[in-house]
């Protein structure tokens, strides 16, 4: 019986070691879909700003003194300080000695002391459950109904994660099968956040692109939902709906009568609904307001309530705490079928637990101190001090790059980052064209050389044929931010004026 | 245009509201793989001890006072306790306010510091690089060349994961490809770790059995790895080999001259290699001697050591550290193609990062404290106390087993677990069978539910036809583990009678 392969025939028939063996692991025998993959938020533009900072920390001449990364939602790289108590919490459940240690305030230790005794042995070093420590998804719970003025949860519907990707992922998984017309399909917001493409990709489930009206400020049509299902219906079997709310990279803040909608719209076509809501306590627009989905499912009956199939994600790494290097996040089931959870528990266990030093702080997120105890003063300091910073620099984004000809951004109402539509002239199209490269990817490259600014490419997260654009943190100090801002509509006159 | 599931065409053709709205993901419409992974490991088994304990806990009568989990090596649960100087310098990671407490160590300080500073804003809240924080990794490259005698590893190399589960899943990921006949196929060896064949049942690929040798500890023979890949070649790509050492959950530590064979056979019949050396610390018996994979390969020549691709796999999990909740681990690439490299960096890049507390402590496990450093002494009291009293236990266990008429079980060579021959009377395994149960599973779960104690069936890691075991961790502190031991021996006096 001959091998499957023709390479290793071929090698075979030479002497031994006369010749390098062929590879078994190739680009053209691996899979397949892990190629399809891409995910720009850490893409080629990332790879070359590292290259750039190796260079300059070599003493290269630059025209710029340092690499400003404002590819990426990562608050504490961009100088944003922890929450003490947290850290706190984190050092006492890492090293239980300090427990004896009298400078650490006592709401610290009582809740250092709830989570170690939740975990095996008391220590962080045990394996959790699969789905989480119990301690933890029952203080989640908690935290949900609180959020949702008393719509009830219950902690077995929540599943701790490694981070939101991880949840959502695992989500995706579990929605995929069919072949061919009847492969699962996944609706997903035109700019969306790039792990949805990526684990589509990876799964080989079908995308289904919904296109947020930018002209309205990036918010959501029912109609443009209904054109999107239809058309794919011709060829595959669409399965969910993904919404990102406040939105990323677009930072829209979705409005209580588009998420009934979208709930309407959900039931009727019969879609698992999956709600990212990882930035709900990143909103800064007047008049706007977080509702999540769950509270606006409940609210709305039970003939929703009761049939709608809702996951919810959240995590450590965005809102106040920009914890995102501690890989925390939990999922809300809602309405899973009672032998799909057994599989989806099954299938977490595979992988054992989250890291339990990130479900010890999402515990602290869901279980802040309160009024009363000894560092609820300076937790609501800290945190309505990093919220009102972010506020302001949502605006000033905003103001500052809706000065510049060419460039048109709406209002940062939540989430972190602005996504500016921007002109590019057709010069420089054409340039990019014959590089085999998208125009705004080489309008990026171009200022992460000029400027050592490092933004996302639009067409990264996806955007209407002929229109461009970046995605851009508010993440920076408002002072260096400022000069980032002016860098970059310095450099969107020059090239402009260098491709006219 | 219809809709393509039947159901719901159903559904809508009665009022909107009447009868409750079919689910859209059900156990027949969810992801077919991820309905046939099984997870032995945190099974059927574990649940019910969870609602055992819950019921001891809420004050029902049972035939003893605790559950006692041996099912799963989690150190930490079973009263070992963490590293001092580990812990201390994740503490100063978290609050970096303790830099200033003079009751911890300078060399801890300095190597929290010298974390801190390869985290973006010095804080490990901070994502890393995909790969891993650039300096944990090269830490580790230097740990791998002092640990294979100057063998040089290179920094590029290695890739920090979630555990050592996810690194192996990665790899796995990569090389699944094709269909029917040209489907890939993976050697495990049985009994395995049964992560192995969940992540194949996951990801649709062949599961290729070799079957270990009980009569010789366990050991590996090149024939049967031989029989086992020319059957295979009939149905299936074999593309890779997995092999764990020390074995889990059998015990065995490989020697130097089957780990030359097993690279000569790689070799041969182009396989990438893929090994698991989670336990590279746990080695207990006389003459045995751990030998990794990398080290091998490399000092048998630029014909082996130029071509053969090997991924090994690291954690920092087990050992004497049992940091299971911190999800750390390394992977390092041997021999990849450039091409695929690329590929296995963007993949890892769409997870962001592995948590980076879990980092921090791969670390410190690479890089310990060194001798006139204040910390270590502590350090090697610490951890020598550990692997005495594990080797100690793995002497115990093999002891006590085999004074039982009906077990028999190897030498505990290394790794964490006991996997002990049973023979099951004829009358329990007609029962079982008529049950629809595995007979081992009959006979864990009857003991369980007597005794307490938590095992995993030998069915669960897989085992030839007609006999049965159980794995059984090494971990409760020596008291207890001989307590658990003598109760082990006299369930099976028990039940053989009961069923003789």
């Amino acid at each position: 019986w001959g091998r499957v392969t023709g390479e290793r025939s071929l090698i075979d028939s030479i002497p031994n070691g006369v010749v390098p063996r062929a590879k078994v692991l190739t680009i053209d025998t691996m899979n397949p879909t892990v190629k399809n993959v891409e995910y720009a938020v850490r893409g080629p533009i990332v790879a070359r700003a590292v290259e750039l900072e190796k260079e300059l920390s070599e003493g290269m001449k630059k025209p710029f003194a340092e690499v400003i990364k404002a590819n990426i939602g990562d608050a504490h790289a961009m100088g944003q300080q922890p929450i003490t108590f947290f850290r706190q919490v984190l050092a006492l459940c890492s090293y239980p000695e300090l427990l004896n240690d009298s400078t650490f305030p006592e709401d610290a230790k009582s809740r250092a002391r709830r989570i170690l005794q939740s975990c095996g042995g008391n220590s962080m070093g045990s394996y959790s459950a699969s789905q989480g420590i119990d301690s933890v998804r029952q203080d989640v719970a908690r935290y949900i109904e609180r959020r949702d003025g008393g719509v009830p949860c219950d902690p077995d519907d929540i599943y701790l994660t490694t981070g939101a990707s991880d949840g959502i992922m695992t989500m995706l998984k579990l929605l995929v099968c069919g072949e061919g017309v009847t492969r699962t399909g996944v609706m997903i917001s035109i700019p969306q956040y790039p792990l949805y493409s990526a684990a589509l990709a990876e799964l080989g489930a079908v995308q289904i692109n919904y296109y947020l009206n930018e002209e309205k400020c990036w918010s959501l049509d029912i109609s443009e939902l209904q054109r999107a299902l239809d058309e794919a219906r011709h060829h595959c079997n669409p399965r969910a709906l993904c919404i990102i709310n406040p939105g990323n990279p677009t930072g829209q803040v979705q409005s209580r009568e588009c998420i009934e909608d979208v709930i309407r719209f959900a039931a009727k076509e019969g879609l698992f609904l999956m709600a990212d809501e990882v930035y709900q306590d990143n909103v800064y627009a007047d008049g706007c307001q977080f509702h999540s989905f769950k509270k606006v499912l409940f609210e709305m009956g039970p003939e929703y309530s009761d049939t709608v199939e809702l996951a919810s994600f959240h995590s450590t790494s965005k809102c106040y705490m920009g914890e995102c290097g501690f890989r925390g996040g939990y999922m809300e089931i809602i309405n899973m079928d009672d032998e799909v959870k057994a599989q989806l528990t099954k299938l977490v266990s595979v992988r054992l637990c989250p890291p339990v030093p990130g479900q010890a702080l999402m515990d602290l997120v869901v279980n802040p101190p309160q009024p009363g105890e000894p560092s609820y003063d300076n937790f609501i300091k800290e945190r309505t001090a990093t919220l009102s910073a972010l506020a302001e620099k949502a605006k000033l984004t905003e103001q500052i790059l809706n000065t510049v000809h060419g460039i048109s951004c709406n209002p940062v109402q939540g989430a972190m980052y602005s996504f500016p539509r921007i002109i590019i002239p057709e010069k420089a199209v054409k340039e990019a064209t014959d590089k085999g490269q998208q125009p705004d990817m080489f309008y990026c490259m171009k200022m992460l050389e000029e400027t050592g600014i490092c933004l996302v490419p639009g067409s990264g997260f996806g955007q209407k044929d002929g229109t461009y654009h970046f995605r851009m943190t508010i993440l920076p100090p408002r002072d260096k931010l400022q000069i980032l801002l002016n860098k970059v509509k310095e450099f969107h006159q020059k090239f402009t004026k260098h491709y006219s």
